[in-house]
């Protein structure tokens, strides 16, 4: 491509609520622009490199045997209310009356619509196992769209459901995609981990993210360094602690902690470490309030402590007057020691095997310090109801766990047979039963991929295209063309040639700027590769290359350039 | 592709309401699957030949310099109400409001949102002309959504926009685009005709139509068989005839029809021509009713009439009532003779050329014959009032006029600077000030083009794919292959993958059907090549081909296969 018959515009300005790296970067390269609320138009530049998203991602999902196809993005409310999602999806499902009156929604997933293809395409177990993809925009109703194409109200999906007879058949298939998507950000050259993820509400099986890592990820990632375990924080199990309970030592004492409420607090005041301290959170239980207790330097985990038989399906915190009802002080010296007996314990195991502990004295303004479990206070019973922390031991036994963060681009999931119960799609089987399909689905977001590869490579010039990202691999940048020998200039257009002729995709930057207004573009687009042809190359027969991740140029010649980029 | 692994599931039974061939055969193979009224899900069957279009349409468009981007699909109802058609557009605009009641729609078409976009990007004349395209899903919700994809709601649309300074520059993209659209249809394998389109109440300067030929088509094409020229049925001008009219003869005299009120019966009645007759329509002009006279064997061209100067910009015919308070007769016996002073006439030129003809009485149950203009009635002005007919003089002189019917899949269009006035789009000329763009429009139906070619193409065991579009150019079958041999099954195997190798898609049909419930199925969805690998063919040397379009198969070597499929 010649960057003079292309449409590059790349601005300076970007709007104050461009908060993040890849949302001012795409604006500044110019890759969208903002036509409302959370709806993006993709420039000609942007949607290059959409496109060799969408092509490794359909490629790859050829390659796992899974079978495109697509399904419209209007969808009637009938199928909705088949599965009970038309009311329990939310604000986020896009509703629309068409001119008769009919409800439809515009899809933001496709279980209703491919379940039902399904349950009239597949009558018999031989037409099993069966994966379908499509890619293709969905919308979802965010109640704040933000961070550009990061969260967008309109996007680009790959999503693919999985048809089974059998939960191992499922279990193939599911593991099929997984290396499949282990490829696809693999090729796409990005840092990433497949992580074990909770199945939440949506119920199922097996579930893993692909989480590309950024520091400004917006979830947290355990990772082992011994081992390819990885789990989301809210899912990754700390292990028992290795060591039993010392012996108490230290007499109990009531202390006067007058203006000292949270842990930290607390700790700096008594010149404990925050590790000998426990503190304890009161929460809403199914049945009254229930106590749970954490090692000072460790925060609650809710999703596990959502599943505590005790509490109604999730974790939330009593108020301050719930708290004064049931334990006659305020949220910050509460503690194990002299609570209420009505009131259950549940205790962390990290804390459980602390001794001479400080806690908070159940009394407005003061603190217990040498406080033992047992001879003090009730233990309760134990459980894993914290996040794990750097340092900690890998779940698996091998190696210590680190913690980053990372944006979800993919998801893989067993569904099993919910969908297909609620639509009742069955299929014969060899002996002539119907019976309900296995589903599995396989979600990729496209679009939001483009802007995560940003997050986690740019630097202060503009974006780091992995190669197979970029909009072109190679720019060859002309110095004043207008000015420049006709020898200069049919050396750049013959190395243009050159490079596409080899397959090597490659823009020839003749728009007739100045250097460093050219130079500046290229680095913000993010081009891998800069050759620039001058007069002084051309008489030392070499070229003038930089690679977009380092600082310096370097002179090569043809061949050099050419074995350099394969 | 192996058959085996992918998922083909042709139907014997199709609705009655799929009432042309395209809407029955694309459900009886399968292709796609109705999931409401207007809208379909595209089988993997139906996405492969979607998908060839889609790549012809888009290499082609490319290739004239076109670049392509994306726009969202869900548009703010502020920029439609900048150009008025939030109001105008009609009901086929889906409007939308989403969780804050913020209105929207889905986009039928783009030419808001991209002026917006250019507005924004589009700073200098320097970057003009620039032409953006997408292939993109658009939404119309058709009153009466019918004929499949034909007439969907939501469908694949091709839609470019270009935008300029001058209306040279103009004229020159829109040859450039009508050129491309030639090689694309030409590239599909379709017989279409460009044709001159009337440019309706959109405006602009020049349009054109591309039309497949099929008798089930909607519109009606005139075409010359001298020369290239082709129109629409409505845009095509009816030459002045050649011979002047010749003198009265006969003698204007009433008779009596009692019971014969069209121009058929009143001349099978009297033994004339219809050719010899005058029928005189009364319709409603700007200030009264006005007469229009055409030959008795000629129709009204409603657009053409739409536009004289008596009209308020269309042709409504006067209601029986208004006919009767006007003339004092019923339609059916009105005519030029004794027609009231007040009423305008406008006579076509070929009605204009008569002599001693028969016309209504304007008496109930009475015409005249041997009427003559000037001597017996008034001939007002004439004008080109009929649609062409069959055998007319071709308006550029060369050939005659043939009438076919079409389906219009693409569309060209000037459309000047009707939206870059509303919405305020200029760039600054070399003069430094700012100056309206001006802009061409080109559609293309991608989605309508599959249909359009399978009404072009297809007898009563299926489709007939043009090569470009077919799922795959070749089907190697194998007879039975559980109980093949292994040569058999080897041999198979290895043409299929030699053929695919070679670059010539080819499907294998391992899924171990009959012969004949196989050879139906490949039929069905119109593989342009099939070749049957058996035990007699092995030991002989041969294969046995049979194209689509040919009744017969014969015996070929390999090489003459791959000779024959190039």
């Amino acid at each position: 491509m010649r960057l003079s018959q292309f449409h590059l515009a790349t601005v300076k300005e970007v709007p104050a609520d461009a908060e993040i790296a890849s949302h001012r970067l795409m604006l500044r390269a110019g890759m969208i622009r903002r036509l409302a609320s959370g709806l993006y138009t993709w420039s000609p530049l942007g949607l290059r490199v959409l496109r060799k998203v969408e092509n490794i991602v359909r490629e790859e999902m050829n390659r796992a045997g899974a079978i495109e196809m697509l399904m419209p993005s209007i969808q009637p409310k009938e199928l909705w209310e088949e599965t009970g999602r038309w009311e329990k999806f939310g604000g986020q499902l896009l509703k629309i009356k068409d001119r008769k009156q009919q409800e439809f929604c515009y899809g933001p997933t496709h279980e209703e619509v491919v379940t039902d293809f399904a349950r009239n395409e597949l009558k018999s177990y031989k037409q099993l196992p069966v994966n379908f993809y499509q890619i293709q925009t969905k919308f979802r109703d965010e109640i704040r769209p933000r961070f550009g194409v990061m969260r967008a109200r309109e996007f680009l999906m790959k999503d693919a459901y999985s048809f089974h007879l059998t939960q191992e058949s499922l279990a193939e298939t599911y593991a099929a995609m997984y290396q499949a998507y282990v490829r696809i950000f693999t090729r796409l050259g990005l840092t990433f981990r497949a992580v074990q993820a909770d199945t939440g509400a949506i119920g199922g099986n097996a579930s893993h993210e692909f989480q590309v890592l950024a520091d400004s990820g917006e979830d947290a990632i355990a990772f082992s360094d011994g081992s390819d375990y990885a789990a989301n924080l809210e899912k990754a199990e700390a292990l028992p602690p290795t060591l039993a309970r010392p012996a108490a030592g230290a007499a109990l004492q009531r202390v006067d902690t007058p203006t000292q409420k949270t842990i930290g607090d607390v700790a700096a005041f008594l010149q404990v470490s925050p590790r000998q301290c426990v503190k304890t959170l009161l929460v809403r239980g199914s049945d009254g309030l229930v106590a749970l207790c954490l090692r000072g330097d460790h925060e609650i985990n809710e999703v596990k402590a959502g599943k505590l038989a005790e509490l109604p399906g999730e974790s939330i915190l009593a108020s301050e007057e719930e708290i004064l009802a049931a334990c006659g002080t305020r949220p910050g010296f509460i503690g194990p020691v002299g609570l209420p007996d009505s009131i259950p314990l549940i205790v962390d195991r990290d804390a459980a095997v602390l001794a001479d502990f400080v806690c908070g004295g159940n009394a407005d303004g003061t603190h217990w310090t040498g406080a033992n479990w047992d001879r003090d206070a009730r233990i309760g019973r134990t459980a894993d109801l914290r996040n794990v922390v750097e340092g900690d031991l890998s779940p698996d036994g091998k190696g210590v766990l680190h913690i980053a963060r990372g944006i979800e681009v993919g998801h893989v999931f067993q569904l099993g047979q919910k969908y297909a119960q609620a639509l009742d799609a069955t299929v014969i089987d060899d002996q002539g039963k119907a019976q309900l399909m296995t589903m599995g689905c396989y979600g990729i977001g496209v679009s939001r991929i483009v802007a995560a590869a940003i997050e986690q490579r740019h630097d202060d010039a503009g974006i780091l295209w992995p190669e197979a990202m970029a909009p072109w691999r190679v720019a060859v940048c002309v110095i004043n063309p207008k000015n420049a020998s006709a020898a200069v200039n049919e050396a750049a257009e013959a190395l243009y040639q050159s490079l596409n002729r080899r397959g090597i995709e490659t823009v020839l930057d003749d728009r007739g700027l100045r250097p460093g207004g050219m130079f500046a573009d290229m680095e913000l687009i993010g081009i891998p590769h800069r050759v620039v042809v001058s007069e002084r190359g051309l008489a030392a027969g070499t070229l003038e290359y930089r690679a977009r991740e380092e600082s310096e140029s370097r002179a090569l010649s043809e061949d050099e350039l050419f074995a350099l980029l394969g």
